[in-house]
This record gives structure tokens, C-alpha cells and sequence, in this order.
């Protein structure tokens, strides 16, 4: 039996964290095998590239620098984290992968995608998610709640309003790419509401191990 | 005027720094601009890149992700440090570029060489060395320096000798790719021996920029 691999994203602020950890507690519940991991970092090695990438010290690191150091870090994710989690049944539920790379660095940051995407080839090794949950969030508001949170803000969260809502609509745009792949739901809705959706939406892609019918 | 990109390639304990040094005392004794550089590193988080990649605390670091991060210090070092310098007129000497990415990863760790080329697009910008000196030398005595130097052995130069023979051999494949850009050169000789032919190969290309006849 094959695990799912399913993929939280929306920019800094849209509750990510809180949903991912909704959904798997929910899934926990009915005694399946959850993993929770993020991006940037999930390894050793990633939660050291991860120190840098959010440095506000480095506030100099050059785009396709910063591309490469995503890629470096998803590639030791994939091959040591999610392919054996996913080989052993795991349903992994990752805060953040590729689309992430495409929305800020692409959408974002004006590389090209296309370049991202060769970069990458390596990094998710012909790894796609089974689902990815966008979850839909105003700029301004990601912003206050960052903002808010008490915690140091890190190097991409010093970005502009303007930079988020490139990003916000870069994400929309993906998702137009395959929309059987892509959940968008809006977020700007209370916590609960929100979940409701997230969990209709992993059903969908959960059907066959919930049912315990796998015919992998 | 624009500077010139002489690049040391070799296996660890073949020489390079030492070599790269007197090249460069020479220059700059003729009154000559220079910069010594050197990869992975050459900028503040290049040197941060560098941490993670020499250290031996790292050994689960896989093949595909330890390409990644040496491009994305070459990216750094590219964009802030080589490209701006030989706007200016600079003699960039750096200790590895690219061929160490080829010759490492790929012919002794076994990773496709058109596939680290495409991740090193981003990293090079289509910049290439105008020269690129390589020290051929015995791996089993470049393994002797190294364990005799006294100083702690890194992540890399724990690999096994076998894996240095397949480095050393990897070179001189990338040297017959492209004859006219690189030299290569007998290291195991003493030192004022090689540094004649390194000396020679340099004002080749220095040619230009000795004469103080630049035509560009």
C-alpha cells in the first residue's frame, strides 16, 4: 500500500501550519499513518540550508542563489523523507514544495519558470504531489498576522505588500496549469470553515486508504 | 579594459592554493590587479554554503542536493564577487569553478554531466574561465598531503581513493572536450617546476593585459 503525499501552500500568513496540523490530527484520529514535514528543511541538512535562506544577515542572496538553496533542500527531502514515508503507506502532509519555488521565485521574484523547473528536475525527482491545497489568502492580512505573531520575522517575510500579491496570483495562476491536482480554497474564512474544505479535499484524494480499499 | 578568469582545478592536495598564490604574487609584483577567490565559498553565504558542505557531520548529504548547493555558492560568488571584479579590470584567480562540479559530482560520484550543466546555467550565468589550469596529480599522494597537513579533514576529502582516481581521470576527459581553454599541467614535481608551466600557460592569456596593449 502506497502512501499520499499531499501539499500545503499560500503565502506567509494564510495558515498553512494551522491547517496542515488540523487535517493531520483529524487523520491521526482514524488511526492513519501522518507525517507531518516542511519546506525549506524536513532533514538535517535542510534545516541548515533553511538557517540561511531565512536570515534576515543574508538580505544579499542573489535570486537563482536562492532558487538553488530551495532545490538543494527539497532534493535531500525527497530522497531521505518523503519517497520512504510514501514506500511505507505514510500519508505526508507537507507544509510547502515545488510551487512554492515557482510562486515566490517565479511569480515573485521574475525568474523565469521554465529555469525553475530545470532546476528542480533533480530536486523532486519526478515527485508530484497527489494533492496540493492552496490556501487563499489576502496580502495585506498575511501581513498583519505575520506581523503580529510575536515571533522574529525572517528574511522573506520582510518583503513588500506588492511582492505578496504577485505571489498570492502566481499561485491562482498554477493552479490554472492542472486543476485536477489543485485545491484552492479561500482562506480568508474562519479557522474551521476553512478546515471543513481542507478535509473534503483530502478526502477526495484519501478515498482509497480512509476505505482501507487500496488496490495498489 | 576588462579583467580575465584564470580558474585552479586539480584533486584536494594537488597543489592549487600553493600554486595559485605564487601565480598571483607574480602578478601583483608587476603591479598587476588580482583577486584570489575560491569555490565553494567566496562570499559571505558562499562561505555559509561552504559549512554545510565540508562538514563531516553532513555524511548523509545526497549526490543530487550536494550539486545544488555548490551551484548555488557558485551563483553567489558569480553575480557578487567574479562578474564585478572583471568589470573592473581584475585578474580573478579562483581556486575550483564549474569543471570541480563535473568532475566531482559527476565522474566520481556518478551524477549525469548534462544534467549538472542545466543546474549550473543558473550558477554560471554563462560565464566561462578564459583559462582553466589543471594540476594533474597522483591521487594516492594528494590523499598523503591532505592527511599530513595536520589540519581537520573535511566532509570531501574522506572519500576513498578510487573516487579520487575517478576525479583525476574526469579532469583530463573535460580538458579533451576543449583543448584551447585549458592547460593541463604535471603537478608531481616540485613546486618551482610547475609554477614555470603554471607561469607560462597564465601569460598566454594574461598577454593582453601584461603588454598593457588591451584593444578591448
Amino acid at each position: 500500500m502506497k502512501g499520499k503525499f499531499i501539499v500545503f501552500e499560500g503565502i506567509d500568513g494564510s495558515g498553512k501550519t494551522t491547517q496542515l496540523k488540523l487535517l493531520g490530527d483529524k487523520l491521526k484520529g482514524r488511526g492513519l499513518p501522518v507525517l507531518y514535514t516542511r519546506e525549506p528543511g524536513g532533514t538535517r541538512v535542510g534545516e541548515a540550508i533553511r538557517e540561511i535562506l531565512l536570515n534576515p544577515a543574508y538580505s544579499d542572496l542573489v535570486p537563482r542563489a536562492e532558487a538553488l538553496l530551495y532545490a538543494a533542500a527539497r532534493a535531500q527531502h525527497v530522497t531521505q523523507v518523503i519517497v520512504p514515508a510514501l514506500a511505507a503507506g505514510t500519508i505526508v502532509l507537507c507544509d510547502r514544495f515545488l510551487d512554492s519555488s515557482l510562486a515566490y521565485q517565479g511569480f515573485g521574484r521574475g525568474i523565469d519558470i521554465s529555469l525553475l523547473e530545470r532546476i528542480n528536475e533533480p530536486a523532486t525527482d519526478g515527485l508530484v504531489p497527489d494533492m496540493t491545497i492552496i490556501l487563499e489568502f489576502c496580502a495585506e492580512d498575511g501581513m498583519d498576522r505575520i506581523n503580529k505573531s510575536g515571533r522574529p520575522i525572517d528574511r522573506i517575510e520582510r518583503e513588500t505588500r506588492a511582492f505578496y500579491v504577485k505571489v498570492g496570483a502566481g499561485y491562482l495562476a498554477l493552479a490554472g496549469r492542472d486543476a485536477g491536482r489543485y485545491s484552492v480554497i479561500d482562506a480568508n474564512r474562519p479557522v474551521e470553515q476553512v478546515h471543513k474544505d481542507v478535509m473534503t479535499a483530502a478526502e477526495g484524494v484519501l478515498h482509497e486508504i480512509i476505505t482501507g480499499n487500496s488496490r495498489a
